[in-house]
């Protein structure tokens, strides 16, 4: 089976850098694949996109050999295994509150007996190939979110479910379950003091962490604090810096003559 | 009738500045006319988009006043009157050979008896507003693109062609048709002179003139050369602009690491 | 192979009652089919109606005996090939202006040696059943649309065409070619005369002759008139018409509360 | 940010009427956003949509003043906050059998700490404009349906629910709850009845309160008996009703030629 | 109401021969349909398929009296009412580990007071046909899976449920609920035996029984074992089958020359 | 720029094996191309396939070696540029009868100055890699087809058209011109005759020549007559071979039972 290479990297402690498709475009997801991006995600909780559309988007970001992972909607199983059987080589599940959650998010991503996942990998053994069904519960990583305040108090207790591939900080609803203002690239010292805490947790217990950014400066800020996965931010809000920042700009030229 | 936005900026002599959706997404269409282009162009050309994505894309453009373009795959009237009657306040025609061709593109965005637009105009009416049906001709705006070797030998006899509300240089295949490799953005002396012949001719008959650029450098340069209607630059390319810096960049401070 | 019930009725003179398909929908196509029209076209010129829309539209016409009919783009031999391979039973060919035209049309329609249709019936010979590539030629119906001030003054060389299955007559483009405004369901005397002239043109040579209406008051009118097939109107007509109706009804009620 | 007009119509006690779209069109909703209605729902529950169609959907809304609402397929989080970020201004969600089912849909539409909703409005934001985040939770309107045996008996503690925007009786359900055959519009008394006690109840705790309809006539006795905010039909209902009508009276005039 | 001719002739004890569609393709499905299945299954649970494929391929099956059954994702009644209302027949619900579920699963598929559907039947009234709402309870087929360790242990309480249609047995998910590769079609000792112990427990309770199969092989043997209703084997899985072999056979004559 | 490997087996002789794609099926796509296919040709003559699903099929064939090909729907200029720019290796172009017509096809598919082709390789370029637009002209392969009487009668003029890559063979469209059904596997004399003939000009004229064929039995045929590339068959026809042959297989066994 293909080894999925975003989890070695985290695995073997390198540092990664991955994308964020939200817009469901597939093209947009091959271009970010030829880009050179670690892995991509695409995000099926916030975003534009739908299980129609990430059928069509993992064929594109399977012409590189960047990873393809999947944030799922919810913790529901029956929506991973889905996304898993359509060729997500790891999923991203949301607002992770507590151990059994944890526990049963790993689950979800494992056939038996190590889990509960239902077989049929029908684009799955395609792009995985040869030896799936074997060795998915290796190579399929299971990542949750720490973003709630009741995540945040069982950070400890969740970091530490068997199983892991890795914990993602989601520091936008972290913001918000401090009381705060959901902004992610923040220096809040009471946000800073909890992704703090989490990246700890993790690096206690020897588990990868990741973390979301709106772009260049957070990116390099979060690799210098040690995170091992970072994401240099999404397809709409990194089209929407440069489009804001080149309009005003053409405007003004515009105005002058 | 609803204004035309961009044809009276054009009409009144005002530079204004459009983006361009290659794409085919409905969410860029909407993000970018929230950003505040004048007007934006869907390529049906060289883009990734059909016809279908097309009548998703213009409700979408529809949300703000900038002013939805279409540019069409080619000079034929059967499709320049269905995108017409799906919302497009303009069209962009491309490779116009000759005064014949520039003659039938205009025909085909007006109902007789000053054209041969045929009667249907089932989203454009809804869009357009009461009176559509005496009003369009004068409303809707056909450009032309002189950026063949053909076209540019015909430029005078090309852009005085009655009703034409625009001539458009399209760069790279000015370039091809110069037999220089297919850059927009250059200085090379015979197609700084050609776009110069194009935009004199235009100035000369009275007619605005647009051009295609790579972004937000050659737009103010086009602009101080006298453009009308300058494109920053296609959502394709804008967005590969940043991730390719950003993304070298964030790559390399996980490298120091 | 499956008879053209439809085709059937124009030629044993029996007057019959059809619907029009602008809205890409494949429910509503559904929808209707089950109300019993005696054909549905599915309008690929003005409607919002894609290739795509047609080929999941088409098997929700199947679902019954009603006809499935395709108003195509333009007169394009490629288009016509493309439209009767995915399983209508015969085209409406729009603005028509003279013999030639019609009879490219009606060789598009037909296998040779009888004309130029390239073989290839993937859904066609499905719908169609057994021996549809021998009986084809004679079930699948060609019509012409006269609308245009060309083939207003060509109508008998044009209705007189071999392999015409009927025409049909355009009303709102036949008033822009008199230089009315752009109404069909009109008593304007030239508009009636125009009318006539073709009707009269295709009784005197035996072609079914059918017509377009707004609804329900003109159908019966043409009816009355001798027209073989009319359309009693569109989906998103007779929508609108029930719901202007009944909403301004309805907030008239709320005013008064 | 934007204000939701419906809530704020509901609010004040003055009588709306909205439309329902089930047939996942692009298309109607821009119609019928066109012709008026106070607000659209489009249905996720029992029509042919998905969320695909919805995020094509809700710009087409968008192109006028009329609020935007989804009737989610059940009471879950991850769906709700999926519809509320892609643009919904409010959400129906259907079968709330209690108290707490009620709580729980009100916390799925509110950013913490009054709710549970995660941040990542991607089109909300966009429709909704600045200030988006602090001013959703006061915005976004939660009605829940009152609709079955279980419902109607803890009529009160649902509809005093804090928070509640709104209650909407889905009257076919409710007589399926009293044993009857599922038709909304009906006398029969005791159908009458509970109606009559959601109405009340709402009333007594002053949440507006509204109802489906198959049609004007029930629109005008549902706002004659207090309702708040009234549907006046379904896009598929409302044209099955002209077509079944005009459609026999077509075929009745060509059956007497 | 239209017959359930697969729940008929499962009823009646005569076996029949179902096919599978993991593709989402429309036209397969027509294809299939006339093909002469008795039955299809739409799998919604580990096919690329979503709701919206699932809309525009019931039409075509429609087409001719195969029976449309559905496979849902997971048991949950929000999505069994969605199918149903779209037009399946019957749903397979996955996973079903003990009776509580197996009662919830045939619940969602049955109006109150038998059960909980909602009602909005939009296009399995239209499909069905006159007196759905009263007919739809006996015509609605609940099909439970029974491929879990939890499943196998509860057999005769999941099959006794009353209103089952019928048990289908997923012979993969049942080789790894065993500690077995997931094989499905095996004559693994341990897994003939746990694939008997459903059959007679269903024959026991006189529950028809179906089973997948990948093949004609495996469907003469579960015929012969006394099966019900048997699953061929899955499009995607047949198409492979035949260009396997075909083309390594090509490749070599191709090699040879 | 990105090897044509199916171009170069075809310059250096070798036989090669494709398939064709009629269903539009993305994951169809990618299935056959892992099966290990030396190219597969998209059809949007025949099939039920239109370019948006072409944008999602091309990226799924990416994904391996395997060379993709477009049969265009007619030999129209804009329709060839715009199946490049989105990432075909190749076009086969129907129908062509004469120098002219092949001369024209060729022209589309080459930039200035030795083509026509328009600058816009929207996918292209990100598919094809570094140095498309210098290299594009010596790798993308213009095929055409010899199918109509014209087009046989004008065999040596066709064949002999500078800069094409080779030539394609539709026995079926071919077996009509000569005024026989249209079977493509066929023995018929004259069909043989005319076969031989195009492959006999083909020769003479060093130029690769291949032909569609129904299955396996006429792929062998033709490769031991010499054909350089040959089409397996269909994904439609392929299935339905398996389908027709196993059901009926399964159905008797049921029978029997």
């Amino acid at each position: 089976m293909r080894q999925n290479l975003a989890l070695k990297k985290w695995r073997s402690g390198q540092p990664s850098i991955g994308g964020w498709l939200s817009l469901g475009s597939v093209h947009i997801a091959e271009m970010l694949t030829h880009a050179g991006f670690d892995w991509l995600v695409v995000d099926l909780q916030h975003g534009l996109t739908d299980y129609t559309d990430l059928t069509r988007m993992l064929p594109a970001i399977s012409t590189t050999d960047t990873t393809p992972i999947v944030r799922v909607t919810e913790n529901r199983p029956a929506e991973i295994y889905k996304v898993l059987d359509v060729g997500a080589m790891g999923v991203i599940v949301p607002m992770v509150n507590n151990r059994a959650e944890a526990v049963a998010a790993v689950a979800a991503t494992k056939y038996p007996p190590e889990g509960n996942r239902s077989f049929g990998p029908i684009r799955g053994a395609l792009y995985g190939g040869p030896n799936y069904a074997a060795e998915a519960n290796d190579q399929i990583a299971c990542i949750v979110m720490v973003e709630t305040a009741e995540g945040l108090e069982n950070v400890d207790a969740i970091v530490s479910t068997p199983g892991l591939a890795g914990v993602y900080v989601g520091p936008s609803d972290l913001a918000l379950a401090l009381g705060l203002p959901p902004r992610g690239d923040t220096d809040e010292p009471r946000h800073v003091a909890a992704v703090e805490r989490i990246r700890d947790a993790c690096k206690a217990h020897e588990v990868p962490v990741g973390i979301h950014t709106g772009g260049l400066d957070y990116t390099r800020r979060r690799l210098a604090q040690g995170f091992d996965f970072v994401t240099l931010g999404g397809d709409a809000a990194l089209l929407m810096q440069i489009v804001t920042r080149d309009l005003a700009a053409a405007k003004e030229a515009a105005a002058q003559r």
